[in-house]
């Protein structure tokens, strides 16, 4: 086969979103990244999406990213170079990009809190380029990427790189929900959505969704919420101990990240019950230790650690979960700072999760 | 056989402590208790304690206990009279008694969390008369007393009434201490004495022991404790961090009821940790969420269930547990006020639990 | 309003289905069941269904089954009379029958191991007469009855009472099956059926059906199992290594109990697997340690506690399973024995469950 | 410093132990291994031991094990070379050597389940070459190696390797030994006196300890079993019974590896209990089934994964654990096979573990 020309190799830098303080982003050209370690691999981004801490970024919230970064840590590609030491792809493999390095040594790696790798954890679109540009340099290609069908659903995996890891990690499996459990989450965006897909996967007998606005209520119930609650008139916990008939609920899970919705996670939980918070705070909250000190709860908090990536690709390729219903807007990469601005105004375009192709 | 002539028969009154108001105690005549349901058993109390939690219903800090209340939830004694639905003991038995009293039939006590038995719970001194008395009536007496040897150490046996399985369940247990681990203990009074004691039988590495006085803390390093930090200088966080390499503890348990000492757990409770809350807390404390969201921790609060007491039954029988060892004074009933002055001044007396034989 | 003449209270005998040694049954007149103990109800049987052990019992399979036994252990009917120590339900309560009986008091019972209860276990219709007949005496009524609403569906709710508690604990809660799983079960009739329903409800990646009739498949398969094979060419082991590219089962059920479907199990199991034996087994069968002791596997057995039946119930309530399609041929008691040769013949009649009505 | 001359570097050959099919074993020069993967290191073995599984492999019982293999799977020693990826460990570092090789990456390392690691698993001494020489190799040095301090105590350390993990995992891990428990462990050899020693670690209230010999018992007791049962009257399941007062046991620890052994287990397990193998098995064994259906007991196996050496490393730091007192006797390596001798007559030795000095 005559090969044509491979313009590509030629090309030595590439288009990227780039950090540039407080509300100070620009599409620019780039340097390509290159492999620095044997363990690295160069992905070639197909698909990339924004993430809610994307917009913490932005505001300036994020004390570890500095100007010059380029921002993004979810995404999926085709593989373009493998380092030496990279034994599980080859170029021209379709992965999907984990938001978590993990060196699969460290003693926090052995126990599987990639999250929290010495020499790895959340790393790209943080301390290292990110996602949301042409290319990226993935450190520990073997345990950072999963490899992908080449006919696989894109923006179904892309899915995979952040939300719905953070969904199930932080709210579903924190919280322990169980068949018959009442679920209460607090929070209807992409966080909130997220851990109800996947705590449908342990069947609870209810899921009550609390969100201030009505339309990402109603999509909270075209995904399988029993009931909702419309938190704007300050009662939300009324509400839910008269739908749980005054016992609460088993699992609270905090998506937003404010001490007034983790207040409502406090009023509601029975006793017994579990708190899974799964939102960024920015400040203290109030904990009411003096009511709940003899509750028998349990509070949990987690960075996300990407250990059910594997499983929740079963669950996709096996049709079991549809994550692509989280996908509400697409854009090219050329077109990202509209896509910031889409999903910065979520509420206004009734966006949920903004997919950018290639 | 002869009878003797029953006098106790004839006695229809006890002497009992009872609280009359903040600060307000006396040791009075009251009426000797009756069998009300069939499922209650008279013990006749020949030892009993007084918990940190007297001290607390003392000051007027428990709004559920009110004028008349015979206090106390811990004791041993002997079957005086049991009802007709009491199928495990008889008149004459030598009983210990569980400050819990449970159903065995609510869904909580199905969960085996008695401590909130739609029923029963804490119930003994606190809505109903309780054991610092020459007679106590024990509601659901087959769940709520434990058959003891004859010759059972009475003092030993009275520790499991309400002090080790508090410590036990609500630290030990709730920390999920493993062998290995790093545990700091925040309180060296009888709760935490009580969670040390109960965390050497999960055999942790290491286990640092907090207080502000140094006569704690030496009896702290003589139960097993391996290091003991006095935080009297407001530097505990610092001395933790620098005992374990700035690498923080695996679990912090909370063993005093106040904010400081809850600040304390969260500044050295390590990545992946437990703070496990053991101690009674009079006002919201602040939580850390703006640096804990992402630190992967759990932390638990609990009334305890006493669902323990027949694992540490054995442990105590097979002479693996020296409970006896908790209790540095005692006394008789008659000298009952006498004995909260010193266990109210437990620093100034080295007491740790106080002991009233009948 | 004026009562009609109430005829019941003068009938004394009822209608009951006596084993009277291997295959020998007869429905006759007994005396109605009167309260023994003061936890003890009286039920008058609204409708009641036969089990695969049932057919055990006449077999002369079952040694601890006398002749003049009343058969049966599943049901649901209206409380006729209460004991005076029964606390939970009232004359007129329509409830569902638990095939355990529990204290509520002994050591298995507060671990939640009601099978095992010193004074319960699976009494009805083993060692006291049971449920296949107009009434029936339930020992511990409060923790082995169920209350349900006046216009529950009996037959969905009589599937609670031992068919699905056994597929799912001695099955899917053994099997720890979870997210992403792949679940062989082996054995399509009820309890293979109900292990399929309540799997489900963990969401496995895939469930494998095996059994040797047809029928029994396609009925798999339209319960939700994601592909079936036919065992009957003694190549079931071939087949589930092919579908499952040679890894092996996460989770093996046996649903049979016998040696030849356990080795089945044996066969597929992958490293790290769980097989759940929820069969009954009359012999001892070969395990292949020779083999086994390096594949890191979890082996269980248990008799069902019933403990998850409140949990069923609120599925069963809130619509999220289907507990009727459970349900194959409806019958009237007086036709009980037509019912019992239906059952017994169930491939012929492609039968799953017999119900029968008052 | 003047370096004295390397005589070392000139020589390019070694002892070593080789196999040579059953029976066959000499001490001979082989080539020092040297690196063949950028993940591997190379170590001079300062202290090596002998397990029963080399006992196992010396009758010709381990077909994976081919003429010409050097033996040994347990060792400490000094790093003389590193791979160019190996980021842990430098030349000069004294490490522990794990039984173990885990690459880190594939799906069974990513739930901790090393031994059957898709790249590695046990290789040392089987697949490849192993410990019993002057030198190895260790592939993916980085997670097969722990890094000592250079006064650590050698004897000690090298029980990490193998017996200690293999007792604690296969044993009293998988057993879930707890306080209060009983605990049964046939077999007072290593592997027994292993679990024993890491049972304790939990506080079992008894542990039993069965074999036919009276010195091995007597080691036992000074090792801390609680009862002794010499089961060469063939009625250890009796004598178990009337010590537990007929209740049984609650763990049942399987450490011989033949059907006798295995037997003793199910006979003396009480309902709700786990039988742990831990013995490697050379023939299938029959499982009584037909009366351990209803017991919910569970029966586990498992090949090792050294996943809790460091804990036990920790452990044996940290002075709560006395790991050195397994060892009965020492040899130098050019004494190996005197020490193979000692080894396989045990009973007439005396002997327990026998290390072999550099």
């Amino acid at each position: 086969m005559i090969k044509p020309v491979d313009n590509e190799k030629k090309t030595t830098t590439m288009k990227a979103l780039v950090f540039h303080g407080p509300n100070n982003l620009a599409l620019e050209e780039r340097p390509k990244p290159t492999i620095m370690e044997a363990t690295d691999a160069i992905v070639r981004i197909t698909t990339t999406t924004i993430c809610g801490t994307d917009l913490h970024i932005l505001k300036g919230d994020v004390p570890s990213i500095t100007d010059g970064r380029i921002l993004g840590h979810e995404g999926v590609g085709i593989i373009e170079e493998a380092g030496t030491d990279v034994s599980t792809f080859c170029k021209g493999d379709k992965v999907l990009i984990s938001l978590i390095s993990s060196c699969g040594r460290c003693s926090f790696c052995r126990q599987g809190m990639y999250s929290h790798c010495r020499a790895g954890g959340w790393l790209l679109g943080n301390v290292i380029d990110g996602t949301q540009a042409q290319y990226v340099r993935i450190p520990f290609a073997d345990t950072g990427l999963y490899l992908l069908e080449p006919e696989a659903d894109e923006e179904a995996a892309v899915m995979l790189s952040c939300i719905l890891p953070t969904g199930l990690e932080c709210g579903t499996l924190n919280g322990r929900v169980k068949p018959g459990d009442i679920v209460a989450i607090v929070g209807a965006g992409p966080v909130g959505l997220a851990a109800l897909l996947t705590a449908k996967l342990y069947s609870p007998a209810e899921i009550l969704m609390i969100d201030l606005d009505d339309n990402r209520l109603a999509v909270a119930l075209s995904f399988g919420a029993t009931k909702v609650v419309n938190s704007s008139d300050g009662k939300a916990p009324e509400h839910v101990m008269e739908l749980t008939k005054a016992a609460g609920v088993d699992v609270a899970i905090e998506a937003v990240g404010l001490g007034a919705t983790f207040d409502i996670c406090q009023a509601i939980i029975a006793p017994g019950g579990r708190i899974a918070n799964a939102g960024v705070h920015g400040k203290p909250v109030e904990l009411h230790l003096e009511r709940l000190w003899s509750s028998n709860i349990t509070l949990t908090t987690r960075l996300v650690d990407a250990s059910t990536t594997p499983m929740l690709l079963r669950m996709v390729q096996s049709g079991r979960l549809d994550a692509k219903k989280l996908v509400s807007h697409r854009f090219n990469l050329s077109e990202i700072i509209k896509a910031y601005d889409t999903f910065s105004n979520a509420a206004k375009h009734n966006a949920l999760k903004v997919v950018l192709g290639s």
